[in-house]
C-alpha cells in the first residue's frame, strides 16, 4: 500500500490525518451489547474520536465511559436517535461499510486526504435509505465477515496500526511484555 | 499461494505469503456463539484456512460449514479438545495476540517470511499457560479492544486485504456496487 506499513512511527510521519467518527446504526439494545461494545473499544483504540450508536444505549455509553476513566483519552459513546441527522451534519465524507460495497482500496488516498471522515457500521439490520444516503459505500472484500474486522482495517488503513502509549488522562497503562501481563498506575498528571 | 482463496492484485504481487491458520481458545459455548462465528467469518474471509475451535462448538462449525456451501472456499471450523496439542503440533510460528503482548509490527517482517503461522486469539478467559506455550505474545496497540479486530488486521498485514472474487465453489457471489446490494449466481463448475 502507499502510506507505508504499519506502527506508530508511520502515525507520527504522516503530517496530517483525517478526523474520523464512527456511526453504528442498527443496534439491538439488549441483544447486542457485545459485539455494540466492540465495535465502539476498536473505534477508540483505533483512533476514532467517537461513536455515534443508534439507537442509543446508556449500557454501551457507560462501558465506554469506564474505559475511558481507566485507560485515558476523550472517546465517547453519542446516543443518535436519527442516524439521518448524524449523517446529514457531518461536514465530510460518509463511508458505509457493507460487503456489498466497492473495494475501499479505490476510496483510501480520498479519505486521507479528507479532514473528516464518518464510517457508518451496520449490525444485523441495515436501514435500506443508509446506502442512497452514504457518499459511499465500501467494502473490505466481497465475503461476509464482521463489521468490527471492517471497521478496524479501514481505520488501520487511514489513522496507522496504533501506537503503545498511554493516552491522556490514564490511570493505568500496559508495558508491552513478551510473556505475561504488565499493567503500572499512571501517576496523576503524568500521562 | 498454495490454497486457492481469493484473488487481489495486492495478494497476486507477493509471491509467497504464509499459511496462515487461527485457534480460538475460551470459547464459552452457548455464551460466546456471535462472537466466535466473527471470528471465523475474518479467520475465512482475510485467507487463513481453518480455525481450531476450543472447546469444540457444533454450532459455530455448522454456521460457518453454511456459509462455505453458499459462498465458497475450503475453510473449516476444527474442534479442539486440547489448546495445548494444537499449539505443540503447528509446524511453525504460535502468534497469541493479546493486549498485554510487544508491538506486532516487529514481528511482521518474521512473520512474512513464516511457511505457517498460527495465530491464537482468546475471548473473556485465556489459560495463563499459553502466554509461555506461545512463540510470540503480540498486541496491536496497548489498549483494550477486540479479538475479530486484533485477528483482522494482523491478517491484513501478513496477507494483504481480501479481493472481490468468488471462492472456488460458491453458489453466489456479490458484484460490488456503488449503491445497493448485487447478489448473483455462480454457475456450477463456473467459480
Amino acid at each position: 500500500m502507499g502510506t507505508g506499513s504499519s506502527g506508530s512511527a508511520a502515525r507520527a510521519s504522516r503530517t496530517s490525518r483525517p478526523r474520523v467518527a464512527v456511526l453504528r446504526v442498527g443496534h439491538r439494545p439488549g441483544r447486542d451489547p457485545r459485539l455494540t461494545t466492540h465495535v465502539a473499544l476498536v473505534a477508540r483504540a483505533f483512533g476514532a474520536e467517537r461513536m455515534y450508536l443508534n439507537p442509543p444505549d446508556e449500557h454501551v455509553a457507560e462501558a465506554l465511559e469506564g474505559v475511558r476513566r481507566r485507560w485515558g483519552g476523550t472517546f465517547r459513546v453519542v446516543g443518535a436517535p436519527s442516524w439521518r441527522d448524524v449523517v446529514r451534519l457531518h461536514p465530510g465524507p460518509v463511508v458505509h461499510l457493507t460487503m456489498y460495497g466497492t473495494p475501499v482500496a479505490r476510496l483510501l488516498p480520498r479519505l486521507r486526504r479528507a479532514k473528516e471522515v464518518l464510517l457508518v457500521v451496520g449490525g444485523a439490520k441495515v436501514p435500506g435509505p443508509l446506502y442512497g444516503a452514504a457518499t459511499f459505500n465500501a467494502s473490505v472484500g466481497s465475503q461476509p465477515h464482521s463489521e468490527v474486522a471492517a471497521l478496524a482495517v479501514v481505520l488501520r488503513e487511514l489513522l496507522g496500526i496504533p501506537g503503545t502509549g498511554a493516552l491522556p488522562g490514564a490511570r493505568q497503562r500496559i508495558v508491552p511484555t513478551a510473556r505475561g501481563k504488565s499493567v503500572v498506575p499512571v501517576p496523576a498528571g503524568a500521562a
